[in-house]
């Protein structure tokens, strides 16, 4: 028994030996090459708490999902049966290998139909207060059901949608393990509710944590630059941060394409007046996030520009009266990048078969 | 020092004790659900060895990849960037998450375009003698340059898709890493045949092991069912397997469609007499893999049927001269979807942004 005890001494030590090598040659490589623990640099004490008053919050990592229903919405996010061809998917334009956007000045759709506004990004949106540019869809379950049967895009409609997942016995069963049966006929009946309800649950998954920025709100003084900071320093005192704050550096108000300068690349498109018809409301627009916004060009409702310095001459033009020196914008660019945080890790879905019974394609 | 040694036997037996515990576990496990070995069923002696002499071979899983390689190649495979319009990727008609294939009649491309030939699936392609329906392209490399100028499908050109990529500092650093500088200029110039070279790299991989029936063959008795046994012999007897044998279960062959009946469905598409303008070769195809098949409808270079079983019917009336029996048909159909095999399983890839000088997306 002592002999026992003694040799599990000897374990746990030459664990603790082990780990301690391995422990010092990491701290020896990061020492070597200054950068720090991981991509954030060396804690200072403090600066922490002091940044919590910053205007800016960093996105916080949730693993509360439901991961049945995210796994689901996932498969349908990839779904082109929910388009009338049977071609056309969420991620068509939404597509998470270039920034959660298509990068097209306004999306493709059905028969190439092109749209009338530029694809906002599906990163990072459940931090809107709304959906659309014009905030028509109160939620990200409410957005969903939009392009399937917008004839502009997927080209399909809700009946037909869901009539076709219906005739996949795999995704029968997967809606009832996650919904339930139907109350009133105790049979597997699949509803758009259901549908649009388990794509947004997906969706709100899509978030892009650990940016440098948001390494330096928690704390971490070196992940963003001297350059960087300056750059968001100007974003302050400019004014840009009144709009765009936050979780999601934007998303959270409506405001009005013009404030300083009347908007006069774009008169036809009245943004949240079509959704309230009160005048007031013309040419104004959610605010957009500004999270990953290197990777989401074409920029502004109507892609007016490609270049992200001369979308940030155009705000302060437009928006706050403003004049820009090279050096400013280039700072204020220097500090948006930072805002690119981890793309989300997706393991593309394998989906079921149609049936018999699956309503074919339709190109035309 | 004695102690030492002592100490490490007692590390070891502990290791050997859990180890046995994990097994028996896990045996236990199997004999509870009565599963055996994975989907495969517990291996009877002599089994594997008698069925080495079967004319069709399970697919082996090989390692033995360049891995940057496959990686940049799967990034070119999900890169809209290669077609004119910055939308149109070679997942778009050979899409993973389908089979490989794209499940229409016809292909969509560029400005909506309806290709004339129903898209074979990319899974298992390299297991083709040559690639296209005609034979066209004598490798996955040859064939990847295809779609990407072809103003039906992607509609780019390789001038253009190279220099996009290009532009893209990314590309310039994950180019040279795995082909080097240029010879002539020592320079990080990105050539189409890197570009083919690449996206046929990652198509290799894309096979799709484990099915029932290579479990079958490797002699897991268990893994196919009596009836699907039945349909194999009948798939043998009736002569299917005088053209879909070996790893592909076909793809190893050109073969006339119509060869005991004249093809009467489609007289209009010419095969392989396009490529060797031999009067003979009129109606001549690639004879398709018949692996993941019930993953890929529509079935033939015409898509004339949805259903598997007409296929199965269409086959033996036009090749073979027969009628089957509806339980016959049934059988085979029910041996086909035991070649269903493991899905390849795809991290969907992060692509770098444009840069000022990235050519624009076209979508005219």
């Amino acid at each position: 028994m002592n002999t026992g005890k003694f040799s599990t001494i000897i374990c746990l030590l030459a664990f603790f030996v082990i780990n301690t090598i391995i422990l010092s040659v990491t701290i020896a490589d990061e020492q070597q090459s200054g950068v720090g623990y991981g991509r954030g640099g060396r804690m200072s004490g403090g600066a922490s708490s002091a940044r919590e008053d910053e205007p800016i919050k960093p996105i916080s990592i949730n693993f509360d999902y439901n991961r049945a229903k995210v796994e689901l919405g996932k498969k349908l996010f990839f779904e082109p049966r929910l388009s009338k061809s049977g071609w056309i998917t969420c991620n068509s334009c939404h597509n998470l290998a270039t920034g959660g956007a298509d990068n097209l000045p306004t999306s493709i759709g059905h028969k190439w139909f092109l749209g009338p506004i530029n694809s906002p990004t599906v990163l990072n949106s459940k931090f809107n207060l709304a959906q659309f540019w014009d905030g028509r869809a109160k939620d990200l379950k409410e957005q969903a059901g939009g392009p399937i049967a917008n004839p502009l895009e997927m080209g399909s409609n809700h009946e037909l949608a869901v009539s076709i997942l219906q005739s996949i016995p795999e995704y029968v069963q997967w809606f009832s393990e996650i919904y339930g049966l139907d109350e009133m006929y105790g049979d597997e009946i699949i509803t758009i509710d259901q549908v649009t309800d388990a794509i947004a649950a997906f969706e709100e998954t899509l978030v892009t944590p650990n940016s440098n920025f948001d390494n330096w709100l928690n704390g971490y003084d070196n992940s963003i630059s001297e350059i960087e900071k300056e750059g968001y320093d100007l974003f302050k005192e400019k004014g840009c941060i009144v709009c765009h704050n936050g979780v999601g550096v934007g998303g959270n108000s409506y405001q009005k394409f013009g404030i300083a300068k009347p908007y006069d690349k774009d008169t036809h498109t009245l943004g949240r007046y079509n959704v309230t018809k009160d005048e007031k409301d013309k040419y104004v627009f959610k605010v957009p996030l500004l999270r990953n916004i290197e990777l989401t060009a074409p920029y502004f409702h109507d892609a007016s520009t490609w270049d992200l310095a001369e979308a940030v001459n155009i705000m302060n033009e437009y928006q706050l009266g403003l004049k820009l020196t090279d050096s400013e914008t280039s700072k204020i660019v220097a500090f948006l990048r930072t805002l690119t945080g981890d793309q989300p890790s997706v393991i593309f879905p394998i989906l079921p078969p149609s049936t018999s019974t699956t309503a074919k394609p339709n190109r035309n």
